[in-house]
Protein backbone atom coordinates (compact mmCIF):
# COMPACT_ATOMS: atom_id res chain seq x y z
CA UNK A 1 0.00 0.00 0.00
CA UNK A 2 2.42 2.66 1.09
CA UNK A 3 5.62 2.39 -1.62
CA UNK A 4 7.46 4.81 0.86
CA UNK A 5 8.14 1.37 3.05
CA UNK A 6 10.42 -0.20 0.55
CA UNK A 7 12.80 2.74 1.42
CA UNK A 8 12.79 1.98 5.02
CA UNK A 9 14.40 -1.37 7.34
CA UNK A 10 10.82 -0.63 9.15
CA UNK A 11 7.79 0.84 9.59
CA UNK A 12 5.20 1.41 12.61
CA UNK A 13 1.18 2.61 12.10
CA UNK A 14 0.17 4.75 15.38
CA UNK A 15 -3.02 7.43 15.59
CA UNK A 16 -2.82 10.45 17.76
CA UNK A 17 -4.38 10.29 21.21
CA UNK A 18 -6.40 13.10 22.28
CA UNK A 19 -4.19 13.32 25.25
CA UNK A 20 -0.67 14.11 23.37
CA UNK A 21 -2.14 17.21 22.01
CA UNK A 22 -1.57 20.57 23.79
CA UNK A 23 -3.06 24.12 24.36
CA UNK A 24 -2.61 24.71 20.29
CA UNK A 25 -4.30 21.43 19.50
CA UNK A 26 -1.40 19.93 17.93
CA UNK A 27 0.74 16.54 19.30
CA UNK A 28 2.96 18.35 21.57
CA UNK A 29 6.86 18.16 20.20
CA UNK A 30 7.80 15.57 23.36
CA UNK A 31 5.39 13.30 22.01
CA UNK A 32 7.01 12.83 18.98
CA UNK A 33 10.43 11.55 20.84
CA UNK A 34 7.93 9.20 22.62
CA UNK A 35 6.68 8.00 18.56
CA UNK A 36 10.28 7.87 17.65
CA UNK A 37 11.56 5.66 20.81
CA UNK A 38 8.46 2.82 20.39
CA UNK A 39 8.79 2.63 16.94
CA UNK A 40 13.04 2.30 17.68
CA UNK A 41 12.05 -0.64 20.19
CA UNK A 42 9.26 -2.46 18.35
CA UNK A 43 11.76 -2.49 15.37
CA UNK A 44 14.99 -4.03 17.66
CA UNK A 45 12.25 -6.49 19.20
CA UNK A 46 11.22 -7.23 15.67
CA UNK A 47 14.96 -8.49 15.44
CA UNK A 48 15.51 -10.55 18.58
CA UNK A 49 17.03 -7.47 20.87
CA UNK A 50 16.03 -7.77 24.09
CA UNK A 51 16.84 -4.68 26.00
CA UNK A 52 16.54 -6.91 29.41
CA UNK A 53 18.40 -9.89 28.59
CA UNK A 54 21.34 -7.21 26.94
CA UNK A 55 21.09 -5.29 30.57
CA UNK A 56 21.48 -8.73 32.17
CA UNK A 57 24.56 -8.90 30.33
CA UNK A 58 25.57 -6.05 31.85
CA UNK A 59 25.02 -3.92 28.15
CA UNK A 60 23.00 -0.83 27.68
CA UNK A 61 22.11 0.86 25.02
CA UNK A 62 21.69 4.05 25.26
CA UNK A 63 20.82 7.60 23.32
CA UNK A 64 23.29 10.18 23.08
CA UNK A 65 21.82 12.67 20.70
CA UNK A 66 18.79 13.37 19.28
CA UNK A 67 18.09 15.84 16.13
CA UNK A 68 14.46 15.82 15.32
CA UNK A 69 13.26 18.74 12.61
CA UNK A 70 9.26 19.65 12.95
CA UNK A 71 7.95 20.02 9.13
CA UNK A 72 4.34 20.21 9.72
CA UNK A 73 1.85 19.60 12.67
CA UNK A 74 0.04 16.17 13.95
CA UNK A 75 -3.54 16.50 14.67
CA UNK A 76 -6.19 14.79 17.42
CA UNK A 77 -7.29 11.50 15.81
CA UNK A 78 -4.78 11.19 12.58
CA UNK A 79 -2.81 8.44 11.93
CA UNK A 80 0.58 8.38 10.96
CA UNK A 81 3.31 6.14 9.84
CA UNK A 82 6.99 6.25 11.27
CA UNK A 83 9.84 4.34 9.58
CA UNK A 84 13.84 3.63 10.38
CA UNK A 85 16.72 3.16 8.49
CA UNK A 86 19.76 1.99 10.78
CA UNK A 87 23.21 3.20 10.62
CA UNK A 88 26.37 1.48 12.37
CA UNK A 89 28.77 5.04 13.37
CA UNK A 90 32.23 3.63 14.53
CA UNK A 91 33.15 1.08 16.28
CA UNK A 92 30.05 2.02 19.64
CA UNK A 93 27.29 4.26 18.11
CA UNK A 94 24.22 3.06 15.91
CA UNK A 95 22.64 5.68 14.07
CA UNK A 96 18.63 5.52 13.61
CA UNK A 97 17.30 7.78 10.65
CA UNK A 98 13.94 8.25 11.36
CA UNK A 99 10.84 9.66 9.38
CA UNK A 100 7.18 10.21 10.48
CA UNK A 101 4.81 10.40 7.91
CA UNK A 102 0.82 11.75 7.92
CA UNK A 103 -1.48 9.03 6.57
CA UNK A 104 -2.80 8.54 4.26
CA UNK A 105 -1.76 11.55 2.45
CA UNK A 106 1.95 10.90 3.48
CA UNK A 107 2.87 14.36 4.08
CA UNK A 108 5.94 14.60 5.70
CA UNK A 109 5.52 15.51 9.23
CA UNK A 110 9.06 15.26 10.95
CA UNK A 111 12.11 13.59 10.45
CA UNK A 112 14.62 12.55 13.25
CA UNK A 113 18.25 11.03 13.44
CA UNK A 114 18.65 9.50 17.18
CA UNK A 115 22.32 8.34 17.79
CA UNK A 116 22.60 5.54 20.61
CA UNK A 117 25.70 3.96 22.40
CA UNK A 118 26.53 0.65 24.23
CA UNK A 119 27.73 1.24 28.19
CA UNK A 120 29.29 -0.91 30.10
CA UNK A 121 29.77 0.05 34.23
CA UNK A 122 29.30 3.90 32.55
CA UNK A 123 31.69 3.67 30.27
CA UNK A 124 31.06 3.84 26.06
CA UNK A 125 31.48 -0.20 24.49
CA UNK A 126 31.17 -1.52 21.20
CA UNK A 127 27.51 -3.28 21.10
CA UNK A 128 28.68 -6.25 19.34
CA UNK A 129 25.76 -8.33 19.78
CA UNK A 130 23.45 -5.65 18.89
CA UNK A 131 25.28 -5.08 15.71
CA UNK A 132 25.15 -8.41 14.63
CA UNK A 133 21.59 -8.81 14.99
CA UNK A 134 20.76 -5.84 13.21
CA UNK A 135 23.09 -6.81 10.63
CA UNK A 136 25.34 -4.02 10.78
CA UNK A 137 28.55 -6.21 10.45
CA UNK B 1 0.65 31.41 54.84
CA UNK B 2 -2.22 29.25 54.07
CA UNK B 3 -4.29 28.62 57.44
CA UNK B 4 -5.03 25.04 55.61
CA UNK B 5 -2.25 23.50 55.54
CA UNK B 6 -3.01 22.96 59.79
CA UNK B 7 -5.16 20.41 58.59
CA UNK B 8 -2.88 18.68 56.62
CA UNK B 9 -0.05 16.25 57.48
CA UNK B 10 2.02 17.59 54.04
CA UNK B 11 1.47 19.90 51.19
CA UNK B 12 3.38 20.72 48.12
CA UNK B 13 3.45 23.87 45.71
CA UNK B 14 3.29 22.86 42.17
CA UNK B 15 2.84 25.14 39.17
CA UNK B 16 0.82 23.94 36.20
CA UNK B 17 3.37 23.47 32.92
CA UNK B 18 2.09 24.22 29.48
CA UNK B 19 2.90 20.72 28.20
CA UNK B 20 0.07 19.27 31.29
CA UNK B 21 -2.92 21.13 29.36
CA UNK B 22 -4.35 19.58 26.65
CA UNK B 23 -7.07 20.92 23.62
CA UNK B 24 -9.59 22.34 25.84
CA UNK B 25 -7.10 24.52 27.48
CA UNK B 26 -7.16 22.71 30.56
CA UNK B 27 -4.72 20.60 32.45
CA UNK B 28 -5.43 16.96 31.14
CA UNK B 29 -7.18 15.12 33.71
CA UNK B 30 -4.31 12.07 34.11
CA UNK B 31 -2.34 14.52 35.11
CA UNK B 32 -4.01 15.18 38.85
CA UNK B 33 -3.06 11.63 39.29
CA UNK B 34 0.58 12.53 38.77
CA UNK B 35 0.47 15.67 41.37
CA UNK B 36 -1.23 13.20 43.41
CA UNK B 37 1.85 10.69 43.12
CA UNK B 38 4.23 13.21 43.43
CA UNK B 39 3.44 14.73 46.53
CA UNK B 40 2.41 11.30 48.14
CA UNK B 41 6.58 10.15 47.38
CA UNK B 42 8.00 13.72 48.55
CA UNK B 43 5.69 13.34 52.05
CA UNK B 44 7.28 9.39 52.28
CA UNK B 45 10.55 10.67 51.52
CA UNK B 46 10.07 13.12 54.15
CA UNK B 47 8.98 10.87 56.58
CA UNK B 48 12.20 8.29 55.87
CA UNK B 49 10.28 5.72 53.53
CA UNK B 50 12.63 4.71 50.42
CA UNK B 51 10.95 2.73 48.09
CA UNK B 52 14.33 1.42 46.86
CA UNK B 53 15.12 0.42 50.02
CA UNK B 54 11.75 -1.27 50.94
CA UNK B 55 12.40 -2.85 47.26
CA UNK B 56 15.55 -4.26 48.55
CA UNK B 57 13.93 -5.74 51.52
CA UNK B 58 11.30 -7.25 49.46
CA UNK B 59 8.43 -5.03 50.26
CA UNK B 60 6.40 -3.01 47.37
CA UNK B 61 4.25 -0.29 48.35
CA UNK B 62 1.69 -0.24 45.39
CA UNK B 63 -1.67 1.71 44.67
CA UNK B 64 -4.48 -0.35 44.36
CA UNK B 65 -7.58 1.96 44.49
CA UNK B 66 -7.61 5.86 43.02
CA UNK B 67 -10.75 8.12 43.34
CA UNK B 68 -10.54 12.01 42.23
CA UNK B 69 -13.18 14.30 42.16
CA UNK B 70 -12.91 16.98 39.71
CA UNK B 71 -14.13 20.63 40.82
CA UNK B 72 -12.76 22.78 39.14
CA UNK B 73 -10.24 22.82 36.23
CA UNK B 74 -6.65 24.42 36.26
CA UNK B 75 -4.91 26.57 33.59
CA UNK B 76 -1.86 27.03 32.14
CA UNK B 77 0.68 28.17 34.53
CA UNK B 78 -2.01 28.29 37.37
CA UNK B 79 -0.02 27.93 41.05
CA UNK B 80 -1.67 25.33 43.29
CA UNK B 81 -0.79 23.25 46.41
CA UNK B 82 -1.66 19.16 46.57
CA UNK B 83 -1.95 18.22 50.39
CA UNK B 84 -2.98 14.60 52.28
CA UNK B 85 -3.51 13.13 55.10
CA UNK B 86 -2.95 9.72 55.74
CA UNK B 87 -4.39 6.90 57.78
CA UNK B 88 -4.16 3.11 58.48
CA UNK B 89 -7.12 0.58 56.58
CA UNK B 90 -6.80 -2.71 57.89
CA UNK B 91 -3.71 -4.54 58.58
CA UNK B 92 -2.60 -3.91 54.63
CA UNK B 93 -3.37 -0.83 53.40
CA UNK B 94 -3.05 3.20 54.31
CA UNK B 95 -5.21 5.64 52.64
CA UNK B 96 -4.07 8.92 51.38
CA UNK B 97 -6.97 11.64 51.40
CA UNK B 98 -5.28 14.55 49.19
CA UNK B 99 -6.88 17.92 48.26
CA UNK B 100 -5.39 20.27 45.37
CA UNK B 101 -6.07 23.77 45.77
CA UNK B 102 -5.28 27.03 43.57
CA UNK B 103 -3.33 29.63 44.95
CA UNK B 104 -3.45 32.06 46.19
CA UNK B 105 -7.23 32.10 46.42
CA UNK B 106 -7.62 28.66 47.73
CA UNK B 107 -10.32 27.77 45.12
CA UNK B 108 -11.25 24.10 45.58
CA UNK B 109 -9.87 22.23 42.73
CA UNK B 110 -10.12 18.52 43.26
CA UNK B 111 -9.99 15.68 45.89
CA UNK B 112 -8.44 12.18 45.48
CA UNK B 113 -8.91 9.20 48.18
CA UNK B 114 -5.55 6.70 46.94
CA UNK B 115 -5.24 3.16 48.70
CA UNK B 116 -1.99 1.58 48.60
CA UNK B 117 -1.01 -1.77 49.99
CA UNK B 118 1.95 -3.33 51.21
CA UNK B 119 3.30 -6.24 48.47
CA UNK B 120 5.78 -8.98 48.76
CA UNK B 121 6.04 -11.61 46.10
CA UNK B 122 2.74 -10.55 45.22
CA UNK B 123 0.72 -11.48 48.30
CA UNK B 124 -0.83 -8.40 50.08
CA UNK B 125 1.49 -7.51 53.50
CA UNK B 126 1.38 -5.14 56.18
CA UNK B 127 3.88 -2.59 55.49
CA UNK B 128 4.81 -2.67 58.99
CA UNK B 129 8.08 -0.23 58.42
CA UNK B 130 6.04 1.99 56.13
CA UNK B 131 3.41 1.88 59.53
CA UNK B 132 5.42 2.98 61.77
CA UNK B 133 7.17 5.97 60.07
CA UNK B 134 4.46 7.29 59.15
CA UNK B 135 3.10 7.11 63.28
CA UNK B 136 0.53 5.05 62.29
CA UNK B 137 0.44 1.87 64.62
CA UNK C 1 -12.15 -14.80 19.11
CA UNK C 2 -12.97 -12.54 22.66
CA UNK C 3 -15.86 -13.85 23.99
CA UNK C 4 -15.93 -11.09 26.20
CA UNK C 5 -16.50 -8.52 24.23
CA UNK C 6 -20.14 -9.15 23.70
CA UNK C 7 -20.75 -8.12 26.93
CA UNK C 8 -19.64 -4.46 26.18
CA UNK C 9 -20.87 -1.74 23.85
CA UNK C 10 -16.67 -1.12 22.78
CA UNK C 11 -13.35 -2.67 23.14
CA UNK C 12 -10.38 -0.83 21.53
CA UNK C 13 -6.58 -3.43 21.73
CA UNK C 14 -3.30 -1.26 22.84
CA UNK C 15 -0.03 -2.14 23.45
CA UNK C 16 2.18 -1.06 26.19
CA UNK C 17 4.87 1.29 25.05
CA UNK C 18 8.34 1.57 26.85
CA UNK C 19 7.72 4.66 28.14
CA UNK C 20 5.02 4.38 29.66
CA UNK C 21 6.51 1.96 32.28
CA UNK C 22 7.74 3.22 35.74
CA UNK C 23 10.88 2.94 37.88
CA UNK C 24 9.42 -0.46 39.11
CA UNK C 25 9.08 -2.10 35.41
CA UNK C 26 5.11 -1.66 35.14
CA UNK C 27 2.88 0.69 33.96
CA UNK C 28 2.79 4.19 35.95
CA UNK C 29 -0.57 4.51 37.24
CA UNK C 30 -1.78 7.75 35.61
CA UNK C 31 -1.43 5.82 32.05
CA UNK C 32 -4.35 3.72 32.38
CA UNK C 33 -6.11 7.01 32.89
CA UNK C 34 -4.58 7.99 29.47
CA UNK C 35 -5.82 4.43 28.22
CA UNK C 36 -9.29 4.85 29.62
CA UNK C 37 -9.80 8.25 28.40
CA UNK C 38 -8.79 7.06 24.45
CA UNK C 39 -11.19 4.16 24.73
CA UNK C 40 -14.26 6.39 25.35
CA UNK C 41 -12.82 9.10 22.67
CA UNK C 42 -12.76 6.51 20.15
CA UNK C 43 -16.56 5.06 21.43
CA UNK C 44 -17.56 8.77 21.35
CA UNK C 45 -16.28 9.48 17.63
CA UNK C 46 -17.37 6.02 16.85
CA UNK C 47 -20.98 6.99 17.56
CA UNK C 48 -20.36 10.64 15.65
CA UNK C 49 -19.92 12.45 18.79
CA UNK C 50 -17.40 15.42 18.12
CA UNK C 51 -16.12 17.20 20.81
CA UNK C 52 -15.45 20.40 18.81
CA UNK C 53 -18.41 20.68 17.10
CA UNK C 54 -20.44 20.34 20.50
CA UNK C 55 -17.15 22.60 21.55
CA UNK C 56 -18.45 24.96 18.87
CA UNK C 57 -22.18 24.66 20.24
CA UNK C 58 -20.77 25.95 23.42
CA UNK C 59 -21.54 22.35 25.04
CA UNK C 60 -18.41 20.63 26.67
CA UNK C 61 -18.41 17.31 28.11
CA UNK C 62 -15.82 17.05 31.30
CA UNK C 63 -14.95 14.41 33.54
CA UNK C 64 -16.16 15.15 37.18
CA UNK C 65 -15.24 11.90 39.19
CA UNK C 66 -12.96 8.76 38.69
CA UNK C 67 -12.70 5.65 40.45
CA UNK C 68 -10.23 3.07 38.67
CA UNK C 69 -9.40 -0.35 41.17
CA UNK C 70 -6.19 -1.63 40.18
CA UNK C 71 -6.37 -5.19 40.12
CA UNK C 72 -3.12 -6.21 38.25
CA UNK C 73 -0.24 -4.32 36.51
CA UNK C 74 0.83 -4.22 32.98
CA UNK C 75 4.02 -4.58 32.29
CA UNK C 76 6.54 -3.52 28.79
CA UNK C 77 5.06 -4.89 26.02
CA UNK C 78 1.99 -6.01 27.11
CA UNK C 79 -1.08 -6.32 24.69
CA UNK C 80 -4.47 -5.42 26.07
CA UNK C 81 -8.14 -4.45 25.48
CA UNK C 82 -10.02 -1.73 27.09
CA UNK C 83 -13.78 -2.29 26.79
CA UNK C 84 -16.40 0.13 28.58
CA UNK C 85 -19.89 0.07 28.72
CA UNK C 86 -22.10 3.38 29.00
CA UNK C 87 -24.92 4.60 30.99
CA UNK C 88 -27.00 7.70 32.16
CA UNK C 89 -27.36 9.09 35.45
CA UNK C 90 -29.62 11.91 35.88
CA UNK C 91 -29.83 14.70 33.20
CA UNK C 92 -26.57 15.57 33.22
CA UNK C 93 -24.30 12.65 33.84
CA UNK C 94 -23.08 10.04 31.86
CA UNK C 95 -20.93 7.17 33.17
CA UNK C 96 -18.62 4.52 31.24
CA UNK C 97 -17.66 1.33 33.01
CA UNK C 98 -14.33 0.20 31.44
CA UNK C 99 -12.40 -2.22 32.08
CA UNK C 100 -8.63 -3.60 31.44
CA UNK C 101 -7.92 -7.39 30.01
CA UNK C 102 -4.50 -8.41 29.22
CA UNK C 103 -4.20 -10.39 26.05
CA UNK C 104 -4.35 -12.94 25.19
CA UNK C 105 -5.20 -14.74 28.59
CA UNK C 106 -8.29 -11.89 29.53
CA UNK C 107 -6.13 -11.41 32.64
CA UNK C 108 -8.21 -8.59 34.66
CA UNK C 109 -6.03 -5.99 34.72
CA UNK C 110 -8.20 -2.92 36.02
CA UNK C 111 -11.52 -1.55 36.55
CA UNK C 112 -12.87 1.87 36.36
CA UNK C 113 -15.93 3.70 36.65
CA UNK C 114 -15.96 7.48 34.79
CA UNK C 115 -18.20 9.93 35.22
CA UNK C 116 -18.82 12.45 32.72
CA UNK C 117 -20.98 15.85 32.70
CA UNK C 118 -22.16 18.42 30.63
CA UNK C 119 -21.34 21.92 31.01
CA UNK C 120 -22.62 24.96 29.28
CA UNK C 121 -20.73 28.16 30.39
CA UNK C 122 -19.16 26.44 33.23
CA UNK C 123 -22.80 25.14 34.73
CA UNK C 124 -23.90 21.69 34.17
CA UNK C 125 -26.43 21.36 31.70
CA UNK C 126 -28.22 17.94 29.85
CA UNK C 127 -25.53 17.36 27.31
CA UNK C 128 -29.07 16.13 25.12
CA UNK C 129 -27.42 15.44 21.42
CA UNK C 130 -24.56 13.24 23.43
CA UNK C 131 -27.48 11.41 25.05
CA UNK C 132 -29.40 10.85 21.86
CA UNK C 133 -26.01 9.57 19.60
CA UNK C 134 -25.42 7.13 22.49
CA UNK C 135 -28.87 5.89 22.07
CA UNK C 136 -29.42 6.50 26.30
CA UNK C 137 -32.41 8.34 25.48
CA UNK D 1 25.00 30.68 44.58
CA UNK D 2 25.88 29.23 41.39
CA UNK D 3 28.17 31.21 39.50
CA UNK D 4 27.12 30.19 36.33
CA UNK D 5 23.61 31.74 36.31
CA UNK D 6 25.63 34.81 35.04
CA UNK D 7 26.55 33.23 31.84
CA UNK D 8 22.65 32.81 31.20
CA UNK D 9 19.78 34.44 30.50
CA UNK D 10 17.68 32.34 32.16
CA UNK D 11 17.69 29.81 34.65
CA UNK D 12 14.85 27.39 36.34
CA UNK D 13 15.28 25.12 38.91
CA UNK D 14 13.19 21.44 38.70
CA UNK D 15 13.08 18.63 40.69
CA UNK D 16 12.98 14.89 39.09
CA UNK D 17 9.64 13.60 39.87
CA UNK D 18 9.61 9.69 40.23
CA UNK D 19 6.76 9.32 37.38
CA UNK D 20 9.48 11.09 34.76
CA UNK D 21 11.78 7.86 35.32
CA UNK D 22 11.67 4.84 32.76
CA UNK D 23 12.03 1.16 33.66
CA UNK D 24 16.04 2.03 33.15
CA UNK D 25 15.64 4.43 36.30
CA UNK D 26 16.36 7.22 34.85
CA UNK D 27 14.66 10.20 33.58
CA UNK D 28 13.42 9.30 29.95
CA UNK D 29 14.73 11.00 27.08
CA UNK D 30 11.75 12.94 25.78
CA UNK D 31 11.00 14.23 29.32
CA UNK D 32 14.28 16.80 29.01
CA UNK D 33 12.15 17.92 26.44
CA UNK D 34 9.29 18.82 28.46
CA UNK D 35 11.93 20.47 30.67
CA UNK D 36 13.86 22.63 27.95
CA UNK D 37 10.53 23.77 27.21
CA UNK D 38 9.04 24.71 30.05
CA UNK D 39 12.59 26.32 31.00
CA UNK D 40 11.66 28.34 27.33
CA UNK D 41 8.12 29.41 28.44
CA UNK D 42 8.62 30.53 31.91
CA UNK D 43 11.34 32.83 30.01
CA UNK D 44 8.96 33.87 27.54
CA UNK D 45 6.38 34.94 30.16
CA UNK D 46 8.79 36.49 31.98
CA UNK D 47 9.85 38.74 28.95
CA UNK D 48 6.23 39.87 28.93
CA UNK D 49 5.72 37.40 25.92
CA UNK D 50 2.13 35.71 26.26
CA UNK D 51 1.18 32.76 24.02
CA UNK D 52 -2.54 33.32 23.92
CA UNK D 53 -2.16 37.12 23.39
CA UNK D 54 0.49 36.42 20.55
CA UNK D 55 -2.20 33.94 19.04
CA UNK D 56 -4.94 36.04 18.98
CA UNK D 57 -3.06 38.20 16.96
CA UNK D 58 -2.58 35.39 14.55
CA UNK D 59 1.27 34.91 15.31
CA UNK D 60 1.98 31.06 16.54
CA UNK D 61 5.41 30.93 17.90
CA UNK D 62 6.47 27.31 16.72
CA UNK D 63 9.42 24.74 16.96
CA UNK D 64 10.83 24.32 13.99
CA UNK D 65 14.11 21.95 15.10
CA UNK D 66 15.25 19.99 18.43
CA UNK D 67 18.93 19.09 19.13
CA UNK D 68 19.64 17.45 22.25
CA UNK D 69 23.07 16.01 23.61
CA UNK D 70 22.70 13.50 26.22
CA UNK D 71 25.44 13.43 28.55
CA UNK D 72 24.61 11.47 31.55
CA UNK D 73 21.37 10.73 33.27
CA UNK D 74 18.97 12.40 35.89
CA UNK D 75 17.74 9.97 38.45
CA UNK D 76 14.56 9.85 40.74
CA UNK D 77 14.22 12.92 43.04
CA UNK D 78 17.59 14.93 41.35
CA UNK D 79 17.22 18.34 41.63
CA UNK D 80 18.28 20.48 38.47
CA UNK D 81 18.75 23.90 36.73
CA UNK D 82 17.66 24.59 33.12
CA UNK D 83 19.42 27.55 31.75
CA UNK D 84 19.33 29.32 28.53
CA UNK D 85 20.22 32.19 25.85
CA UNK D 86 18.66 33.05 23.22
CA UNK D 87 19.61 34.46 19.69
CA UNK D 88 18.07 35.48 16.71
CA UNK D 89 18.79 33.52 13.32
CA UNK D 90 18.14 35.71 9.96
CA UNK D 91 14.50 37.29 10.19
CA UNK D 92 12.49 34.24 10.91
CA UNK D 93 14.01 32.27 13.90
CA UNK D 94 14.70 32.21 17.36
CA UNK D 95 17.13 30.20 18.69
CA UNK D 96 17.87 29.11 22.44
CA UNK D 97 21.19 27.45 23.41
CA UNK D 98 19.91 25.72 26.70
CA UNK D 99 21.56 23.71 28.99
CA UNK D 100 21.07 21.21 32.07
CA UNK D 101 22.69 21.14 35.23
CA UNK D 102 22.35 18.88 38.03
CA UNK D 103 22.51 20.62 41.27
CA UNK D 104 23.82 21.17 44.24
CA UNK D 105 27.41 19.66 41.78
CA UNK D 106 26.72 21.40 38.56
CA UNK D 107 27.11 18.10 36.99
CA UNK D 108 26.55 18.63 33.36
CA UNK D 109 23.33 16.82 32.03
CA UNK D 110 22.36 17.92 28.55
CA UNK D 111 22.66 20.55 25.90
CA UNK D 112 19.91 21.34 23.60
CA UNK D 113 19.42 23.99 20.76
CA UNK D 114 15.70 24.53 19.83
CA UNK D 115 14.78 26.30 17.22
CA UNK D 116 11.40 28.63 16.86
CA UNK D 117 9.80 30.44 14.38
CA UNK D 118 6.96 32.78 13.33
CA UNK D 119 4.39 31.60 11.73
CA UNK D 120 1.38 33.58 10.62
CA UNK D 121 -1.51 31.47 8.55
CA UNK D 122 0.88 28.46 8.44
CA UNK D 123 3.48 30.86 6.59
CA UNK D 124 6.59 31.86 8.25
CA UNK D 125 7.19 35.25 9.65
CA UNK D 126 9.16 37.34 11.71
CA UNK D 127 7.90 37.05 14.90
CA UNK D 128 8.89 41.01 15.25
CA UNK D 129 7.09 41.48 18.71
CA UNK D 130 8.68 38.52 20.30
CA UNK D 131 12.53 40.23 18.87
CA UNK D 132 11.74 43.22 19.99
CA UNK D 133 10.36 41.97 24.07
CA UNK D 134 13.61 39.76 24.45
CA UNK D 135 15.93 42.43 23.08
CA UNK D 136 16.96 40.98 20.24
CA UNK D 137 16.54 43.92 17.76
Amino acid sequence: MHSLKGNYDFCLEFRVRDYECDLQGIVNNANYQHYLEHARHEYLVSKGVSFSDLHDAGLDLVVVRVEIDYKYPLRSRDTFMVCLNVKRKGNVRIVFEQDIFRLPDLKHIASGIVTGAGMRNGRPVSPEEVISRLGLV
